[in-house]
């Protein structure tokens, strides 16, 4: 299976979405030109990208887009449904726990855990939370190779060092933790921290310059 | 007020969770050797972006992590509350209404918008719903600048550009419609579909491998 590059992966999701925007409005062909105009990235790239999808449009009449949409889908493998663990039932967690479109991007909870015993045993949107104590047993027996992390920060990394311990290959953070784990195990990053420091520091500039 | 490089700003809130943890073990002062090493930048680069807080540490001595963590909150303007208005209360809404986080962070939700008739009116985590109806109005009495994108990607661009017809300076985006707005709106991304496309494919390749 061919290694498809970062920044190729990070767009061919955008032009999903466009790609069901298209359909939605009741399109059966687009060409590589018009995705590039809906997401704003240069036609040339989006060829390339798509290239990666091995599917081949038509000169001048472009793709089909059912074809298109599910050869990306399958690239993202987003058709093939992986089960993983969540740990830290939060608001955040719960919010993933409830959140549809996870599994239509091929993503499963299965089981959430937590070290509050008041959770333990309960369900929360058909998942059912587990004490931190049977982890490593179900990882085990269940082959699970994600999982989620949504742990306050500072026992992010002592939960992740557990998963790994106990097998799991790819963490989905979503602390600000950096995490250090080692090279081999896949790591995705949601930084809310980064992002909303970004946001309030822009708004903080644009309004020092509006009363200046 | 100076511009602060992008880069810059990303890892600033990195720092800030190194500080924390050097605070909550008791420490008192830090070099950015240190700093450096717990958040996997080069230390070069962090006496750089340090530079940018306009604090100055003594020689072989370093910094007092208090003034040091002090000034990075400054800069990311976390210590001035911004209030915003977020969209969209389905599992994600209501999460970030839920988020202690925020408010530690410089945002405070003062109210929330879904079109779902059910919900208006109603409170979550002390919150009130409010119909889309009354969101012009209420942004222009209370002179909000931020808005949080928490709807279905469907209807973002549309909700979108009715944020920035009433007045909004910036967009917290969690859709992941790429948003075609002015040049001199603010939007900060929270891309989960790019991030567990990376995720997906990266657990794919690997197991792949595993099995071959």
């Amino acid at each position: 299976m061919e290694a498809i590059p970062l920044l190729t992966l990070k767009r061919l999701p955008q032009y999903l979405e466009a790609l069901y925007r298209f359909k939605r409005a009741g399109l059966k062909m687009v060409s590589a030109t018009k995705i590039a105009v809906f997401t704003d990235v240069h036609m040339t790239q989006v060829r390339k990208d798509l290239a990666y999808t091995g599917v081949v449009g038509t000169p001048k009449i472009g793709h089909r887009i059912d074809t298109l949409i599910q050869a990306i889908e399958q690239c993202l493998n987003w058709n093939d449904i992986s089960s993983c663990f969540l740990v830290g039932v939060g608001h955040l967690g719960k919010a993933l726990m409830g959140y549809s479109e996870l599994s239509k991007k091929g993503l499963r909870i299965i089981a959430a855990f937590d070290n509050n015993p008041e959770l333990a045993g309960s369900y929360y949107q058909g998942i059912q939370i587990q004490p931190m104590s049977k982890f490593s047993n179900l990882l085990s027996r269940l082959h699970v190779h994600i999982g989620i992390l949504t742990v306050p920060a500072e026992v992010a990394q002592t939960i992740a060092d557990e998963m790994v311990a106990n097998g799991i290959l790819a963490i989905w953070n979503f602390t600000p933790t950096k995490l250090n784990v080692t090279e081999d195990i896949i790591v995705e990053n949601i930084d809310m921290s980064s992002s909303l420091a970004v946001l309030s520091r822009r708004v903080a500039e644009r309004l020092h310059h509006l009363n200046s």
